[in-house]
């Protein structure tokens, strides 16, 4: 696979192309920064949107979910979209039209594939559970055959994927740079707050420094 | 249309029924709370994810972009599914198996109307812009002929939504309460940061209240 981000109908950017980004480099950065995706899936014709976990492995993106569960039923085999997305910050420009946000966002089109060999599947829910949690995989209980039963695994390969970003201070029309209106950008920030114990914990038990350090 | 939310065979949870919510109000708590929503779509027989804007009045959503924008274009008439996600915190367990986050997600369901009504589109609009920017409506040039031309408005009705929630400590096995490990929440916080002011901003311009006090 290229180090570039090869556009095909669907991730060719048909708007604001100034806000693409090509290189392989800049899809994984906002895979990896993120904790959650939406991922979407036809379902009985319908288009769904689910929130779920995801991890990357190189070029593969694992994803997972109950057996059960009616959007990895719908995944599996099919065409898929998983959509990364963070939210830095509102733009605010000197008219309502160019307000806009300051973001960075990937999209993954694709077949989701059902991963079925017992290594592969091991190494797939290793990686969701150490790109949500990294460093618990060693530290708690590993799965158990019945646990491992009751969880689909699927693989999404990154062939097919774009990325867009927005930073910066708004972009208004020439004219509108007199008018005596504030603007700029409101940031946001996702910020980890201190770990609260379970109630359940039997005392002396030391917050582990992969979560305190997080 | 009643307070609670009626299940109907898509909104009906399947699994985890106790992450269910079903009173309209914190559907409403839900999408009010959000910036984003994620937009999904089906583009030539793919499901398509979107990172966009929204604002909610009553219970219409409303969303807008580029006349021009695939995604837009293949929502105007067609069934879509709207989800907005909060992540609360990560849930650190016992085992790797029920690790879990905490979140707040609505999922709305429905078919996209093209609003075509002009002053319907100028609430929509009005109503995307105070959801996003609280104040900016009054406070900047308002949309120019030219710049509505420009823009689609979309409406998608709250009538079949569903909301899920997690909260709370992990829910372990109860023969691996007794296991040493930390158990507990990492929770996740989304804050403003202070207002960045545009360069190219005269000086002696303030920050108005409705922003420096959001």
């Amino acid at each position: 696979m290229s180090a570039t981000l090869s556009p095909t109908p669907r991730t060719r950017l048909g708007r604001a192309k100034e806000r693409g980004r090509t290189d392989r480099d800049d899809l994984y950065a906002v895979l990896d920064a993120g904790l959650i995706c939406h991922l979407g899936v036809i379902s009985d014709g319908f288009p769904m949107v689910v929130p779920t976990g995801y991890g990357r492995l190189g070029d593969t993106l694992y994803l997972h979910g109950s057996t059960g569960a009616r959007s990895l039923r719908a995944a599996a085999g099919s065409p898929v979209c998983v959509t990364v997305t963070h939210l830095d910050g509102v733009v605010l420009a000197r008219s309502i039209f160019h307000h806009s946000v300051n973001y960075r966002s990937a999209m993954v089109y694709g077949v989701a594939r059902l991963v079925e060999d017992p290594e592969e599947r091991l190494t797939g829910l290793r990686v969701l559970s150490e790109h949500l949690a990294p460093g618990q995989w060693d530290a708690v209980r590993k799965p158990t055959a019945k646990e491992l039963a009751a969880t689909a695994v699927l693989a999404l390969s990154l062939e097919e994927a774009s990325v867009k970003t927005r930073q910066g201070p708004p972009s208004d029309d020439e004219e509108d740079y007199a008018l005596p209106v504030w603007a700029g950008v409101l940031p946001l920030r996702v910020a980890w707050g201190e770990p609260v114990p379970d109630p359940a914990l039997p005392p002396g038990v030391p917050v582990p420094p992969h979560v305190r350090d997080r």
